[in-house]
């Protein structure tokens, strides 16, 4: 939840005088990201999403973000639609930040995701794959499996505080992982973060994907894997084949995943569950006393790598053929 | 900033069954507000404000706020509206807490106000305190002078460590204001917190008050004095008397202040300056370490303070006549 920024109703209009979205009605900052400063923008033409970047967010990624966002839109993917002001620049600066205005997208993450939602992921996630191709510019995954002994070196001494023994098992299980990660599955764009709170459903329907900021250049079906990792556990931490197959099939109905990618899931799924695990116990250790930001518990993730490490085949994920 | 309950998407529609509000099309969680959990919503029919009340707020005050709120929207205040459900009723219950649906109202707070702004302040105050006349519920204010010597009990002994001398200078003002405090003027419905960011501007044009959960019954004119120390000092803190004069005359234009609440002004500017330091020297020697919310700064308020204990007549706030 988080406005580090104060925009004044000043800066505002001079800020908007650059764009053809008529004159201010109300800005309210909205409760949601930890990396930016997020308002709802009501115009005289419409409602908005105004974000502005906080030092966290790395600027240089700014294009490649708002970039991709403009292509997936133009290829009919449901996400948010930059605006570009008169220069036809969709990012501006506002309150000392580099700013950009986006569309507003309708709709609520579900909070208890059914195997129906995950079947709607799963074709999205797919959507979002093709979609991608043939965008331009690319960023490198800076949460990929060569930045986890890093991660792990920054908090691992501390993890056994956490959980006796949690120390021991993440540097055994990135040696394997190290030792068994694909090397040339086919890749390109992917969200890196397609949790419930990024998929917005009305009702039945998937309206929209939002928050592309983790977005970057890696294997499709790490995505995938991700995606099996955040939607198709039950709260006990227990798997939900029927959710698993729902995900897997749909996505597949839309791209076919290859008999590599496939047998790749498991491992991809390991990875995708240390890498979570390790950003939030990074988060956990270094959390402020007091803070009214609870971190998000790392051992949830430390229970999914235990269930993807006892996998001994696809059925295990609800796949059939 | 504050959303300190989650709303699920199955616990909204359920809620909201009971309105003739249509379809959720969005649930937002507002960055504003530190006691409640604040959420836009967006329905077929509109947008709409959701509070969820927390721990803080007694709940028995809730009926006085609801229908303080329907009372002076009935009488042309511009100011939330609470929508009532099927059964009549402007609370219920969602996700455990009381919660309460309000109108959405447009504009932005003046981040830096002008004379113009505080002249349309005087006038909403003055139409304030008219339209709430009748309004048949009282709520005693929890923070007047009787509260005042419990405020420093907590916090005064630590005093000194923000400002050595603090502690004797707010024993030695308390005795003061305990002797001087005026006891019959003209009272009723007051906001009590009529700050900057609890007013709404579309351009020049004043588009709500907002924020009524200090609202109570008191002095009119001390409701007035903590407008003085809201909008009418610089950021220096000199007192700026255009402001003042802007202030103070719309006020009187719509409702004349006798010779008597003229006089008391400087000692009810006193108190109330006192007051928000009490409160801000509280939050801020109980701010958690790290914590995310900077709490205000109590010395802003000793200024002001300072500053009224000064005041020689009537003409240093700019009043002529």
């Amino acid at each position: 939840m988080a406005v580090y920024t104060d925009v004044s109703d000043d800066d505002l209009a001079a800020f908007l005088a650059d764009y053809d979205l008529g004159e201010v009605q109300s800005l309210r900052g909205i409760a949601e990201g930890v990396e930016n400063s997020n308002f709802l923008l009501h115009t005289t033409k419409g409602y908005y999403f105004l974000t502005l970047y906080e030092k966290r967010v790395d600027e240089r990624d700014l294009p490649f973000f708002l970039g991709l966002l403009e292509h997936l839109a133009a290829r009919g993917l449901n996400c948010p639609q930059p605006i570009r002001n008169r220069q036809g620049a969709a990012l501006g600066r506002l309150s000392g930040r580099a700013a950009a205005i986006v569309t507003f997208l309708e709709g609520m993450w579900p909070r208890k995701p059914t195997p129906a939602h995950c079947a709607r992921v799963g074709e999205a996630l797919a959507q979002l794959h093709e979609a991608g191709a043939g965008f331009a510019l690319t960023r490198a995954n800076a949460l990929a499996i060569d930045a986890w002994p890093r991660l792990f070196s920054t908090a691992g001494a501390r993890a056994d505080a956490l959980q006796p023994g949690l120390c021991a098992f993440i540097e055994e299980e990135l040696a394997f992982l190290n030792a068994a990660w694909p090397r040339d599955l086919p890749s390109g764009v992917i969200h890196a973060d397609l949790f419930p709170d990024n998929v917005l459903f009305l009702g039945p329907r998937l309206s929209g994907l939002i928050d592309f900021y983790f977005a970057c250049d890696d294997f499709y079906a790490y995505d995938l894997a991700i995606c099996l990792n955040a939607w198709c556990f039950e709260y006990d931490h227990a798997f939900n084949i029927t959710k698993g197959a729902a995900l897997i099939d749909n996505y597949r109905r839309r791209r076919a995943l290859s008999r590599r990618e496939m047998e790749a899931l498991p491992v991809l799924a390991r990875g995708a569950a240390m890498r979570f695990m390790l950003t939030r116990l990074v988060d956990w250790l270094n959390r402020p006393e007091g803070a009214l930001v609870k971190p998000k518990d790392p051992l949830e993730y430390f229970r999914k790598l235990r269930f993807h490490q006892r996998v001994e085949s696809l059925a295990d994920y609800g796949v059939t053929s």
